[in-house]
């Protein structure tokens, strides 16, 4: 190194301040060694038990949406089958979803004579993904959504709502909704059967390790049971045999913020998260650990109808979805005015209230209020607080009360006029002006929600290595796998990914030949 | 499954024709089974070699700016290097590159009066990056950046032109640019200090295997000795032990079709690559394969200002960058009108001309034309085509004429009011009315550029596994790493990433114990 880089390297020394100065958002990133992550590496192989203490035919792991649709077709094709889940309920992020399902061509869009197709389904799905969708991925859950819908209408006899429901994204209503409003109202009935064919499902068994045997591919499990989440190394280590296949349902990792902020380092701590707090990575991590191919980990998506007055999913982004997005305004507090149009996609109304540097409010009037199911119930909680004029909404959320009542009366302009002229927001039949009393307030602000990327699957669910090659002995359904959404999921897609998928991968692990 | 299902699915039966007709699209994805992916798995593990047929303390992957630096770094820390090169000559992508780089507080800043900082250059990285950047990894590379380039000067003795460049995105002007305006300036002085240290290169040399030995991490390599890219299996299998560790600086993944569809289908083989045909995935793949972590593997940077009637980076940029985009207009054919700001970042313009769904049309005069640095030769190839008239212009490359000679009037227009009223982009003092014969025009079509993901390192160039851990023995630095730039890359930028972390990854490569 010549001279004058030497005495230049007097400065480079001078200048270790700014990474010392800045070391606390390095350090965030460095969570990564610390946190929930507690799984094997290379270093940490798993090898082959002496002795095998349980042996079925074909083990899920997860006992979501994916993982007992997936139980449930493999027992059907005459599988002998083993459920494993690591929590001490089952029915993983599922249990607690939304409850919606979208599907094309239902009983309920004919009554409605709503026109749809799988193929306008895909279109909306590949507009909405950036077209980074796996088309053969994004094709299936399309064409056989109207399956997965029927499957859980004639086979599991889930209640849902009377009407379709339209949701953002979608070019018409497609999606049910389940009677109980959650996808517990499908859960429970895919619970209902697993106990009725008497498929055994192993709560608190925590997947340690995938065990692979040379190119028989995955031959089997080690699992702690008798684990206690979310306590690492909990439990006793116990060796199942797959004779036929082992299918990864684990779920996203929505709840892994060491993990996440390795693919997004913006999804530090401050922002809550919808998932339950299972929806972790290590399941991931060991499918990644055995070859699996990444897909697209960093596409991960925010809710921007959280409200972070609340933990978790909470009731109110029944509010912002039902009553403010549709019905009423989604302003900035610092202006009054609004942002983005609020039925926008999900990154676009996310990223447009984290650039403005501080929670959003959802306003809505009497006439907004209506749809909100529960209301009396975020009201009570004070989610969701009731004023007698905008005045009364904007002092007590801290809004600029003049910049919000000139947003409201151009908003109604517009309204009268048929056109959101600010935001192109697309107003409906049932769509009144903002001006009845009482109002409606909440604050609003981004949580992290779902996992667009994953493994790499192939449409028959079965797991690709990093050579695009089909590893032998097991498949992957749901959240855990990448490209199905691409950059950006909508909304109800979740659950027939899910259906659709699991079913695939049940029935044709059962198909496998026996290695028993 | 019930009655009515049964019944249903002989609606699917009919719909599998939307999945048949939509086959193409499918199969695109599928290419991932077939293309330039052609690595081990995790099924086919590489064992530790009876015998040594080589031994180094350090092996170099990769001869690009990264891998140089690295074994100069290496070697004069008192390690015995030797550089490993797949292709039949050395330099890697870096020896085309466009001969740029980044630096704050630099000699030539100085002497121009412009004020610049790191942490003004990190604040650059991280609104391009969206803030997906790593931020200890920026930091780091902003904080050397000043370093690495008196590294080039004072060292390396490279030869630059006399004032440094403004690039879209940065603040300043902070790029240093090489006198023969490509990579090669820096790559061929690296070479020559290789060959004055005695550093053996040896070329030809293919990466098979990287061979891991339990808790000890990487100690050497399995390689094909006298490979000839891209044969598959081609050359003699060769084991060659790392005393000491083993560095990756074997680059990007743009020209490897498959595995960038996987993270981003809609790079398909309808858009060229500006990098070499080297710049392939396996590296990647058997970093991933030992447990790497992957970080944002589908942020794939395009350039938007690549030719597509020239094959790879070609020479037509020039015009885009230097003419078109600063004192001309981009067209849509189809209406003859602008529709992006000609300086928003990369992605930004990429985005937007991929969205018209058609090749785009760069317009500058005479003015314009001035600044691009070898019009001649373009000419003489017909990348670029002169005419007298606009409307010559707009009959030649089947432009609207009428919109065209419209959208320059009201071009000319806010550039006398100062302020671009249609897409906001900066004006410069220089900036002239688009009015003076002749005029000059070029085709526009993105090319896939940079892949910003990677694996995941530690500021310290270590190479991190899923757990977060440290792997002993292996180092990677420069393209293959993912976290530095983020969501988008600004220009310039990727030769101070290679020269900051290749040299760290030398440095501390060379620190690690002989196990020799």
């Amino acid at each position: 190194m010549g001279d004058k880089a030497k005495d230049h390297s007097k400065n480079a020394t001078s200048r270790r301040s700014f990474l010392k100065q800045a070391g606390g958002a390095a350090a965030a990133v460095g969570l990564a060694t610390s946190g929930l992550l507690s799984k094997a590496t290379s270093a940490d192989a798993a090898e082959l038990p002496k002795k095998w203490d349980q042996t079925a035919d074909v083990i899920v792991i997860g006992s979501g949406f994916a993982g007992l649709a997936a139980a449930l077709e493999a027992k059907k094709a005459g599988a002998n089958v083993v459920i494993l889940e690591k929590m001490p309920v089952p029915g993983g992020n599922s249990i607690i979803n939304g409850g919606l399902i979208a599907a094309t061509g239902s009983p309920l869009q004919a009554k409605e004579g709503i026109k749809d197709s799988p193929e306008l389904m895909y279109k909306d799905m590949l507009k909405a993904g950036l077209h980074m969708n796996h088309p053969e991925l994004a094709m299936m859950v399309a064409d056989q959504s109207l399956d997965a819908l029927m499957w859980t209408l004639d086979y599991l006899n889930v209640d849902y709502k009377g009407r379709v429901t339209h949701l953002g994204g979608h070019s018409v209503p497609r999606s049910y909704l389940t009677d109980v409003r959650s996808g517990a109202g499908i859960v429970r009935q895919e619970l209902k059967k697993v106990k009725e064919e008497g498929i055994p499902l192993q709560k608190r068994t925590y997947l340690e390790h995938l065990i692979v045997d040379g190119s028989n591919g995955v031959v089997g499990v080690e699992v702690l049971s008798g684990y206690a989440f979310p306590k690492a190394g909990s439990g006793k280590k116990t060796f199942i045999k797959a004779n036929k296949a082992v299918i990864m349902a684990n779920g996203g990792f929505s709840y892994d913020i060491p993990f996440r902020m390795i693919q997004d380092p913006r999804l530090d701590k401050t922002l809550d998260c919808t998932n339950h707090p299972g929806a972790t990575a290590e399941g991931l991590v060991e499918l990644l650990r055995i070859g699996a191919t990444p897909v697209q980990p960093s596409w991960i998506q925010l809710g921007p109808w959280g409200c972070p007055q609340e933990k978790g999913m909470g009731i109110g982004y029944i509010f912002a979805i039902s009553g403010c997005f549709p019905f009423g305004v989604m302003v900035d507090p610092k202006t009054g005015k609004r942002f983005v149009n609020e039925l926008a996609d999900r990154k676009v109304r996310a990223d447009a209230i984290i650039k403005t540097g501080h929670w959003a409010v959802g306003v809505a009037d009497q006439n907004g209020a209506k749809y909100v199911d529960g209301l009396d119930k975020m009201l009570a909680r004070g989610t969701v607080k009731q004023f007698n004029t905008l005045d009364e909404l904007a002092q007590a959320f801290k809004v600029d009360s003049a910049g919000l009542q000139e947003q409201v009366k151009r908003y109604n302009a517009f309204l009268a006029k048929g056109k959101d002229e600010e935001f192109g927001k697309p107003f409906r039949a049932s769509s009144q002006p903002i001006a009845k009393p009482p109002f409606y307030g909440m604050y609003l602000w981004p949580k992290v929600h779902h996992t667009m990327g994953g493994v790499q699957i192939n449409s028959k669910a079965q797991l690709l290595d990093l050579n695009g090659m089909v590893v032998p002995g097991i498949y992957a359904a749901g959240e855990v796998t990448g490209g199905v959404h691409g950059a950006v999921r909508l909304g109800s897609n979740a659950t027939t990914d899910c259906l659709v998928f699991g079913r695939i991968a049940g029935a044709n692990a059962a198909k496998e030949k026996s290695r028993g």
